[in-house]
């Protein structure tokens, strides 16, 4: 089944929109053991978007359109689609009925543009919108089944998982069942896992994928058939200890969420110091509904005498070991967890570039510290030729990884292939 | 002139890489007044990748390639180019001489996989790459000439414009002096600032466009031809009085990146308090370099208890207003003024969602209050209908606002259409 998308509409051609619903696009087939072949972006123009339906309907089997099914003039796709098998626009009284009585509901008058997406070319099957307007369709076209969907991400989303998917699967008799297992790594690089995972004989039907999006890399295991289904669980057991402590979490897709529930789960409290990451540890976690269960706060402390007067570092320590040190980092871990009344406590403190470096302590460089009350651990990363943007976002993700290693009882500090790590310290209660 | 541009390599159509370069490219070529007519993604396949030089070659003037140019198996764009129009792929001694100086000057081997990347299509013209061991290179299939980019952004860029866009003003007499101008707004829809905007008459040879970027919308001002530059700064200005308090900054990409440098001019030092943000507010400001002039600190106080340990924020305010009120946000700027001993202090408190609301103070209520030491700023929005993610994004962007009225010796609080302000107080020293 050979599977194309077409992408509608000048603000997506023109990048004033980056198209994210093509990459979920492709990334929902993957997930289904399914392969996009090609997409292409055309503009507004109703003359290239007949073009193009007829082009790519000659050598596509099936063809999802995004955009262009909007109440205003330059939403054609619907237009375009019957133009190119020369037929009318005939009105869907179902959908007009539902949309009279959307609006009936809440007491307002039908605005006239809306009528306009009632329109389907003739012989269209429509596709339900639960969260819009404009109604979906699809219509075959040559050799090809094309999908027409709206661009609001979340119309998209809903329309292909409810019906595009098993209407193809159905289609084109893709009836085998498929699991996927998504597991998120940190601190190695795409090729060292794929080197790993290439040596270890892989079950019939299973087949691996990566997705690297830092500070991650995520590794997509896919299978189809009731034989690999059933394989899977060994299998995942084997790489996961074949990769060992690259893997941060199996069940959601980033660290921070993992750190997130973890927190919630095991009921632990946390304060947050921060120099070099600015609040960016402690928005990562703000980020996710319920962390107030757990966050008793985050002291951003960039100024020397802040780190003093808020976290209590002691001058002598800044002044001997300086503010990038394992010991101010863990001062400040001390201080957090302190001020904030927490159970644990984290502080990073780094060069994040790209000025301030010095041959002793260059940009890069950041400490890392995490306090239960009884232990200390402390470690000095080198994160070299990264942006500043990247060096903030990798140190969170270790020192979410050293929260996520402590809440499982395991030692907060690991290598990992693609951080240099130049110091470490470990200091009980004092 | 028609240009298109082709995107190749598995993980872009595999949406494993969301494909910044092209919303980046069809940026660049607006900036300079011309237009992407066609965007296509293919794969990695050989025939693929023939079949698309020769299918588009036919039909565009330009097309700029993107991927394909690395020393791995998978990167076949050159070899493809090659077969493409029947001719032998041949050596640039030149490009193999300069690598070979580069490892030399490092003292490494040049790796065996990196003299593929000396190999060019017969008869192609090599495009220099200032940053990068793949050269580029252009070369006239059918009726269109073929720029072939390597898909590393920094390398992209630099080819782009220092080579590509001179070459194809030069080969298609673009002669004209082109202008462009940007303005940040915030606190409006796309539609509000164009309904205002369509209003005024337009001098010849000027475009207007429209970028939504929340919490942005960045209007370009495009001007072609030396009239159109002679008329753009009258026309800006008509446009900036027309929009009033809705322009935050013509010389920066983002509101923060504004107040960043405004702190930095008028070395203005500032301590921040968060709530609802959770540190998003300090971290957006620590993402520039130099930000550690004038940041003095960020105070995350999620709890009640860490807003009056670490703030000072009264029980009895607390009790009485609650912690999302303009009392209590204004007892958390003054908290933070004092604690941090900066000039000027933010704060934010608020309901960001999806739970935790009440019928008396919704998801999305929002306070944020300005203390400069003499005068409190305190305004309560209401920023229905948004996500988690957005209601902290509008808030900082807010707050930026407030700061940066503040910096220019302007009222603090201003209306903006699309943000509903339900409550405001302004108190003066006390």
């Amino acid at each position: 089944m050979k599977i194309e998308m077409i992408c509608t509409g000048e603000e997506v051609l023109s990048g004033q929109i980056v198209d994210t619903n093509a990459a979920w696009f492709a990334n929902v087939l993957m997930d289904h053991g399914l392969e996009l072949q090609r997409k292409t972006t055309v503009g507004d123009r109703m003359e290239d978007l007949i073009g193009i339906f007829q082009e790519r309907s000659k050598l596509a089997d099936v063809i999802l359109v995004n955009g262009g099914l909007g109440p205003t003039s330059d939403d054609l796709s619907a237009e375009a689609a019957a133009e190119a098998i020369d037929v009318d626009l005939v009105e869907h009284t179902g959908w007009r009925e539902h949309l009279e009585e959307w609006f009936a509901k809440r007491g307002r008058p039908i605005p006239a543009s809306n009528y306009k997406q009632c329109l389907l070319p003739d012989g269209a099957v429509l596709v339900d919108n639960p969260v819009g307007s404009a109604p979906g369709f699809r219509l075959k076209i040559n050799n090809a089944w094309l999908f027409f969907t709206p661009g609001v991400p979340v119309e998209l989303h809903r329309m292909v998982e409810e019906q595009f998917l098993p209407f193809i699967k159905q289609e084109f008799g893709v009836t085998q069942a498929t699991q996927l297992t998504k597991l998120v790594t940190i601190g190695h690089g795409e090729s060292t896992l794929a080197d790993q995972l290439t040596a270890l004989p892989v079950p019939p039907g299973i087949t691996l994928g990566y997705r690297p999006s830092p500070p991650h890399v995520e590794i997509k295991v896919f299978g189809r058939g009731d034989d690999a289904i059933a394989a899977m669980p060994d299998y995942v057991a084997v790489i996961k200890k074949t990769l060992g402590t690259a893997i941060v979490t199996d069940r959601f897709p980033s660290i921070a969420e993992e750190v997130h529930n973890l927190l919630i789960e095991k009921q632990v409290t946390l304060g947050i110091a921060e120099s070099c990451t600015g609040g960016l540890l402690s928005s990562q976690l703000v980020e996710f509904p319920g962390s107030s269960a757990y966050l008793k706060g985050g002291l951003v402390t960039y100024a020397n005498t802040a780190k003093e007067e808020i976290l209590g570092v002691a001058k002598d320590t800044l002044v001997k070991f300086g503010a990038v040190s394992l010991e101010t980092a863990s001062e400040m871990a001390i201080g957090a967890r302190q001020k904030l009344g927490s159970d644990l406590a984290i502080a990073t403190t780094g060069i994040a570039g790209p000025d301030g470096g010095s041959d002793e302590k260059p940009v890069g460089l950041v400490c890392i510290a995490l306090w239960d009350g009884n232990q200390c651990w402390a470690q000095a990363l080198q994160l070299s030729r990264r942006t500043r943007g990247l060096v903030r976002v990798m140190s969170c993700a270790v020192a979410h990884d050293m929260l996520r290693r402590r809440l499982l009882d395991q030692d907060p500090i690991v290598d990992y292939p693609f951080i240099t790590r130049v110091d470490a310290q470990m200091l009980s209660s004092k």
